[in-house]
C-alpha cells in the first residue's frame, strides 16, 4: 500500500531542507524572450522552460505545483506539455495539480481519475462550495491528497470567506467541513491557507494540528514567513508555494540562475524563521 | 458590437421554440457499445457520438453544454475532442463550457480566454468561493456570459450553501455578490440554479427578475417542471440542462432515435408547463 500523503511530503521536505514548492504556471507573455525565440514551437518552448526551471530549483524545492489554467490555455497541446513537465520532476518531489475542481459526484470522479490515475500526480486543489459530494471522489486514492480551499489570499477572499455564520467566519465552517470529510480516509485532506493574514493561519493550525497546509500568497503576494514558521510543525507539514517570484525572477539569459537563486532565498528565509522560532 | 448574452439566447430559445440544453457530457462506461466498436479510436468514436447526439436533438435544443471533465478525461485527445465538439455545434445554438472555474485575477485571465477566445464558447461556469477576483476577467468579454454556481441540486450542496448568514442563507448572499459583480457590465452574469427546491427558484427570480438561470437536476436528478416554468420570463430566461437522461436514453442501435425523442420529451414538458401556467 502507498504511503501516506503527509509521510512522503515530510520525507520530501527532510531530504531537502526544504518546504517550498515551486509554481510551474507557464505564462507565455512572461517566459524570457531570449529562452522562446530559440524554438521552433510554444509548446516546445514551454516544455523546455519549465524543464529548466525544474532543473534549477530542484535542490532547493520539494514540491512542484502546476496551475492547469496556463496550460489549457496552450489549447491542443496543453495536456502533453502538462505531461511532460510532470515527467521532468524528480520521483522524490511532491506533484500537486491547482485545478481547484468543484463538481458533482459524477463529474468529480472523473476530474480525480484524470488527475490521480491519467496524470499520476501526489495532489491536487479543489473548491468547496458544492459540498462533501464535490470532495469524497479524491479522498478514494490511497496515499494522495485533496487540498480544500478554506481561505484565499486574494484581495475579494473575504467576500464570501470572511461572512459570519453562528459567530464564525465561513471559512472556519468551511474547515470543519472538510475535516469531517477526510476522517475516513486520514491524511487524505490538506487545506489551502494564504499567508496574507497571519491570525487565520495559526487558528487553523491550532484547531488542525495534522492537516498538511498548502499556503500560497508568499512572495509576489506579500505575506507572513514568521507566521508559516509557526504553524509548520512535524505533525501538521506545511508547504510554501511561490509561482512568479521564482519562475520568472530574471526576464534574461540568467533566468535559471536566478530561479535557483529565488528558490534558494525563500527556502533559507523560511528554515531561519522556524530555526528562530524554535529558539 | 456583439449581441448581449440575454437576447441572444431569447432568440435561439424563440426559433425553436425550445428551453432545452443538452449536456454533453461523453462518459466512456455509458456511451453505447454497438457504436464504441465501429470506430479504431476512442476519440474519434466520442466525436462521433457527440455529433449524432447534436444532430439528432438539436431540433429540439437551443443550447448545448459541454463539461469539460469529461473532455479532460481524455488526455491528449481531450482538447481536440472538445473542439470538434463545438464546431459540430449549428451556430444558432448556444455554447456553453461547464468547467466551474475558479481561481484568482492572473489565473482566472488565462481560463477566460481558454473559453471565451480559445474555444470561443458563448458561456461557462464559474466558482464563487475566492470572490469577484475569480469571476471579473470573464465578465469583460462582451456578449458572453458567466453562470455563477448559487445553489446546486446535488445531496450535500447544502452543506455551505445553507449555512445561515445575517439570517439568510448563504446562497443568497452569493447571488447579491454575483448580481453586484455583474452590473458594470450588463447581462455578463447568470446564475447556476438547480431545480430540486422549488421555494428557492422563486425567491431567486422575485430578486433578480433580469438574470439568465442555468437550471441542471431536471430529469436524472429529478426536479419541478412547473415552478422552473414560473421562473421562466420574458426578461429572465432560464436554460433548462439535462445531459445524462437525454444522452444516455438508450444503449443500443436505437440510440439516435431515443435522444432525440428524450430531448423532445423535456421541451414539451416545459413548453406545456409554461402554457398552463400562463393561463
Amino acid at each position: 500500500m502507498q504511503k501516506n500523503f503527509t509521510d512522503r511530503l515530510c520525507s520530501a521536505q527532510k531530504k531537502i531542507g526544504s518546504l517550498v514548492c515551486v509554481g510551474l504556471d507557464p505564462d507565455l507573455s512572461k517566459i524570457p524572450h531570449c529562452h522562446m525565440k530559440k524554438f521552433h514551437s510554444t509548446h516546445e518552448a514551454v516544455i523546455a522552460f519549465n524543464q529548466s526551471i525544474i532543473r534549477a530549483t530542484a535542490p532547493f524545492a520539494c514540491a512542484f505545483k502546476l496551475n492547469v489554467a496556463f496550460y489549457e490555455n496552450l489549447g491542443e497541446y496543453g495536456f502533453s506539455v502538462l505531461q511532460a513537465t510532470l515527467n521532468a520532476i524528480p520521483h522524490d518531489k511532491i506533484q500537486i495539480i491547482d485545478a481547484k475542481r468543484g463538481d458533482i459526484g459524477n463529474t468529480a470522479s472523473q476530474y480525480a481519475s484524470s488527475i490521480f490515475e491519467l496524470l499520476n500526480a501526489d495532489g491536487c486543489t479543489v473548491a468547496p462550495y458544492m459540498g462533501s459530494d464535490a470532495v469524497k471522489p479524491f479522498l478514494a486514492y490511497s496515499g494522495r491528497i485533496a487540498f480544500v480551499l478554506i481561505r484565499t489570499s486574494n484581495p475579494s477572499g473575504d467576500q464570501l470567506q470572511s461572512l459570519m455564520v453562528d459567530q464564525q467566519p465561513l471559512y472556519q465552517h468551511v474547515a470543519r467541513l472538510a475535516y469531517s470529510w477526510g476522517e475516513q480516509s486520514p491524511g487524505s485532506v490538506g487545506f489551502v491557507v494564504g499567508a496574507t493574514n497571519p491570525e487565520e493561519l495559526k487558528i487553523l493550525r491550532n484547531k488542525y494540528p495534522t492537516v498538511p497546509f498548502l499556503i500560497p500568497g508568499i512572495g509576489v503576494q506579500g505575506g507572513y514567513l514568521d507566521v508559516v514558521a509557526k504553524v509548520s510543525t512535524p505533525e501538521g507539514p506545511v508547504l510554501v508555494n511561490n509561482s512568479r517570484g521564482i519562475l520568472y525572477a530574471s526576464s534574461e539569459q540568467d533566468f535559471e540562475t536566478m530561479s535557483a537563486q529565488a528558490a534558494k532565498e525563500l527556502r533559507d528565509l523560511l528554515n531561519n524563521a522556524i530555526k528562530h522560532h524554535a529558539h
